[in-house]
Formats: structure tokens, C-alpha cells, sequence
């Protein structure tokens, strides 16, 4: 049994606190909220972002962030990569050499063009700094549906106590190496399901989605190769598997923004329709960085950000993305 | 403008002759079944396999092989895999010398585990084979929703020749010298798309799915490349792009036989609801030969055989897949 908390109450940090209870550990969920702190621990129950699932009266929940670091063999950050930095830099002063941190957001920050992790390590030098990701609604790991993840870790040790701390018959949790790999693919894999939510909102079928995600994963990971990561990596359950539960599941933030703007919505309007942060827009911007500091071209994502901060008509940016050059699928394969 | 015939009058083969003929093309449609020739030369609709799609006068239909072959350009063949040898066997007395046949059905031999171009060319050695593969439904390729398709052929010259046949503003063609991978990209898929169907009449979510698929696209590819085909192209369009499709869309026969199996139906029950020739079903059978023949372990694909012959539950087969052991993801990424 460990001793385990989780920093930020959305619905995936409510999930995984859950699931580690479930597994037998002793969970601590923190939020900066003062009035979420007070409402999960009286109702026990997150009725906005997960509703119907309950919260067991042992777990505690705290507004102390020190208590929430304090002793634990491990925590889960869970807060919307737009707030990495800043939930970062409060935990510092709590945090012993090497304690595990698990970062369980997806995002690149824009001015750095920083990962997540690169954030964390930054602000907490001292801690151990870890990743979970993959194909996982948190509403249906909220449920108990069969669900697979990959955590990466510095050192394969920390990835299998990571892997054994959240394992179980329904979460099934693969290692790798590849800590860099598994954060660019869940980062930009969110500008890619803006691109297939547009297509579905401008009334493409699945032939035109099914296009843009296999295109899209290509350039993933051309860039991300470029950056480091590994070919496998992003074709695998936290690249080309979150990718496609992103672009076929109404749970998707992403995606429903992206039917939105397809449907003629602007990007502010979408945002505000869909409530929750739309990490995608953010990536997108930091995705055009990436390609201009890697000499990458990203046709795709180049038109979702045309899109989003330009005003450009959607279905334009999608007839021109059909009618480029007649293309070799894959110019490294030579004919006979 | 090309003299280019179908051969084989289902959906598939409807959509791309409409699509022929719209590109400016003289088209000419093939069936065996006579009373299907005078329904579609009376009717100018099929109305079983693609109701909605009217086929214009200028189409000829006929039910005389020597006069869908002669003097062709180019011939599309798009019998199901169950006919593709007695339909090319028919042919033979017929092609000419290095007369162009594009293959666009999917399935792998099950007695032979030959590829379906592998069977045109053992019975019209004559013929110079390609074939066209991709995330394609024939229901929205024929209301020119955009598409996109990657061919294969043994010569530059001959992919770029087909390209130049079909392209168009919502058909988007790619080139590749991959005939292999692209063959088993789109045979295998439709097992993988079986047990994603199965998962879904299990009732179990998108997380599930979404593994199923990603871990079933590295059984493909790791079968494939040990066959000879490239892993570009089964993480392109005619592998995962197609897998893709298949598994999200409810035109999927495979997806739709694999949903009725997880409800409970046998497969023969499942076959006979879904009325159309469900080829994941064969291409299992085949997928587990050339497991043994390559010596290549494939859990997912096993399992789908076990559920499809030997009357295994479906809710144990997926059961079992999710507690096979701990698992590094890529066991080829090292640790430092």
C-alpha cells in the first residue's frame, strides 16, 4: 500500500484518486479551490466534471498543499497544463529529493516551447518526474471500463512502482523510456483532434476524419522524431491510441470544440460553448513553434492554426490540405 | 480520358465507377449475376449495395467479360476475396499483355495465405497487378465526400498513371511501391475491426477500443514487416487510416458482425444478420496461419479466432487480453 495524493480535482485527477483508492492505497486529493475542497469532502461527489461517481469518505481532501506533499511515496499531477507551472512553483518548497511526481496532463507551453515535464523539473529540481498517458476518458475509468495506459520514468525502477501503484484488472499500464515521446504525442494529438472535430462539424464522413488522423499522426511524429522521441512511441497507446479515442468520443474537449468552429463558430466562441480548457488551441500555437525551431512541415496543424487565429473559413482549410501536389505516401520507400 | 471497365458490380465497385465516369472516363460495369445487370441497366441505381447513387447512361453495363476486358486501359477488379480467383480465372483467356488490373478488394487466401495480388498474378501471369487501398467507405465516396487512397504498383510509371485516373478534388490518391504492405494493411484490419466490434457489443467504452486498435496496428505491422512489407505503409492510409474507418463507422460489416458477437451471437448468426460477405471472418483464419508460418505471436488476433471457432465468450477473451503479464510497451526503446 502507498501513501499517494493527487494534486487537482478536475475529472481526471478525480478518477485516478479513485482508482488508487480502489487499489488499495491511502489518497489525498488537493485543489487550490477553496470552495471544490469544501463541496467534495461534504457531497463526496464531483456532480460538474464527474458526476455519478463516489468519492469513499477515507479519502481525504485537502486545501493544504504541504499536507498533500508531506510523506507521500508519490503524487499525481493532475491540473490543466495551462496551470503546470504555477501549481510547480507552490509545491517546491514541500517537495523532498527525490519524491515521484506523475504528471498526467498533456500540453507544451508556448513562449518555452517547453514539455510539461521540462516544467516540473525546472520548478522542483529535486523531484523524481514521471508521466502517465494514453487512450483514457477519465469518465469511463470513472466507471470501470477496461482502460490502457504507459507511464514513463526516468529509470525503469520508478516506472514499474508507477506501473504496480496503478495497475489493475480494468487499467492496464505498459513502461517505456520514452518520457518525451509520450508528452509531445498527447500534446499535439489535441491540435489533430481540433482537425477532425472541424471536419465532422463542416459534415465530412468518417473517409475525410480517418484521412486527417493518419495524416496527422505522420506529422506528430516527424516532428517528434525531430525533437527526440521515438517512432514506436508515437505510434503507440499515448500517440496514435489517445489520438483516436480523442477524435471518436463526444467526451473530447478538443473535438467538441472543433465540431463547433466547423460549424461556423469562432475559436473565443467555441471555447466558451465547451467551458472546460481546450488544450489544443494552446498546442497549436506551440506546435507552429516547434515546426519553425525543428524546420518541420506540419500542413495540418498549420491550417488548424490558420483557422484558429486567423479567421480563415474552415472548409477552405480542408480543400486545401485535399488538393496539395499529388504525393509518394511515403517518399522513403523506394520503387524497384 | 481512359476506356476503363469495373469488374464487379457491389458497392465498392458501383462508387468508383461513378467516380471513374465523373472524372471523364468511358466506363464500362461487369457483373456475373444477369438479373443484377438488368436491374442496374434498367434501374441505374443499386439500390441493395448503394441506394441513392443514380449511374449515368453513358455507363455501360454488361454481363460479357470478353467485352469488359478488351481493349481496356486499365480494369478495376471488385469482386469480394471469395471470388477474387475464379473471377481472374475467368478473365485470363481475355487480358493482354501487361494490361493494367487494379485490385480494391481486401483478404488473404486462406488455403494458399496468398495475397489477393498474389492470386491475379498466379492465374493472368499477363497482367500487370496494382491495387488501391484506403479509409474509403463506398457510401461516401460515391456523395464525393473527401477522400483519400494510396495505389500500388510495381512501376512508378503505372501508380502515377492510375493516380492521374482517379484523383480528384475530393478523391485524393497517394503512390506507393508497397503493393505487400498495403495488401495486408487491409486484410488484417478487418480482424482487428472485428474485435473492436466485439468490444463495443460488450458494452465496453472508447478507452477499451482505442487499445484494442493501437496494440491490434502493432500485431499488423509486426506480422507485416516480418513478411516484407514496410512499417510506413501499415501506419499509413491502407493500414491504420483504414483500420481507423472501419472501426468507427457503422457501414463496417466487420464492425457490425463483431458488435453482434459481443452481444452474444455466434457467428454464423452474426454472418447471417449482417447479409453481406464479412471478410475479417476469413482473413482471421488466414492471420493465424501466417502466425505460425512467420512464427509471430499475435494475442489479440488469437483471441478473435478463439471467440469466431471455437466458441470462446467474448467477455473472457477480452478479459484475458487485459491481464496478460506486466509489460514494457516498446521492448525495443532501451532504458538508460
Amino acid at each position: 500500500m502507498a501513501n499517494v495524493s493527487v494534486i487537482g480535482a478536475g475529472s481526471w485527477g478525480t478518477a485516478l484518486a479513485l482508482l488508487l483508492h480502489n487499489n488499495g492505497h491511502q489518497v489525498t486529493i488537493w485543489s487550490i479551490v477553496e470552495s471544490e475542497v469544501k463541496m467534495l469532502d461534504e457531497e463526496r461527489e464531483h456532480k460538474d466534471k464527474l458526476p455519478g461517481v463516489r468519492l469513499p469518505m477515507e479519502m481525504k481532501i485537502t486545501g493544504n498543499l504541504e499536507e498533500a506533499i508531506e510523506g507521500k511515496d508519490l503524487m499525481v499531477l493532475a491540473v490543466p497544463s495551462t496551470f503546470t507551472r504555477s501549481t510547480a512553483r507552490l509545491m517546491a518548497p514541500y517537495v523532498k529529493e527525490g519524491q515521484i511526481i506523475v504528471n498526467v496532463a498533456k500540453g507544451i507551453e508556448e513562449k518555452t516551447l517547453f514539455t510539461l515535464s521540462d516544467i516540473i523539473e525546472e520548478e522542483i529540481p529535486q523531484a523524481d518526474v514521471a508521466v502517465l498517458s494514453g487512450p483514457s476518458h477519465a469518465e469511463e475509468v470513472g466507471r470501470g471500463i477496461p482502460t490502457t495506459c504507459v507511464v514513463g520514468a526516468r529509470t525503469q525502477r520508478v516506472a514499474e512502482y508507477i506501473q504496480n501503484t496503478f495497475m489493475n484488472e480494468a487499467f492496464r499500464v505498459y513502461t517505456s523510456p520514452d518520457i518525451l515521446g509520450i508528452e509531445l504525442g498527447g500534446a499535439l494529438k489535441n491540435v489533430i483532434a481540433l482537425a477532425a472535430g472541424i471536419a465532422d462539424g463542416l459534415g465530412y464522413g468518417d473517409n475525410t476524419k480517418a484521412a486527417l488522423i493518419t495524416r496527422g499522426m505522420a506529422e506528430i511524429s516527424r516532428l517528434g522524431i525531430a525533437m527526440g522521441g521515438k517512432r514506436e512511441t508515437f505510434y503507440g497507446l499515448s500517440g496514435m491510441g489517445d489520438l483516436i479515442v480523442t477524435c471518436a468520443s463526444m467526451h473530447s474537449r478538443n473535438r467538441r470544440a472543433g465540431i463547433l468552429i466547423g460549424k461556423g463558430y469562432s475559436m473565443e466562441e467555441a471555447m466558451k460553448e465547451v467551458k472546460m480548457v481546450v488544450e489544443g488551441v494552446f498546442s497549436a500555437k506551440a506546435a507552429m513553434g516547434l515546426s519553425k525551431k525543428y524546420d518541420i512541415q506540419l500542413p495540418i496543424i498549420e491550417q488548424v492554426n490558420k483557422v484558429l487565429f486567423e479567421g480563415k473559413p474552415a472548409d477552405e482549410a480542408v480543400k486545401e490540405l485535399m488538393l496539395r501536389d499529388k504525393k509518394i505516401e511515403h517518399s522513403d520507400i523506394p520503387w524497384e
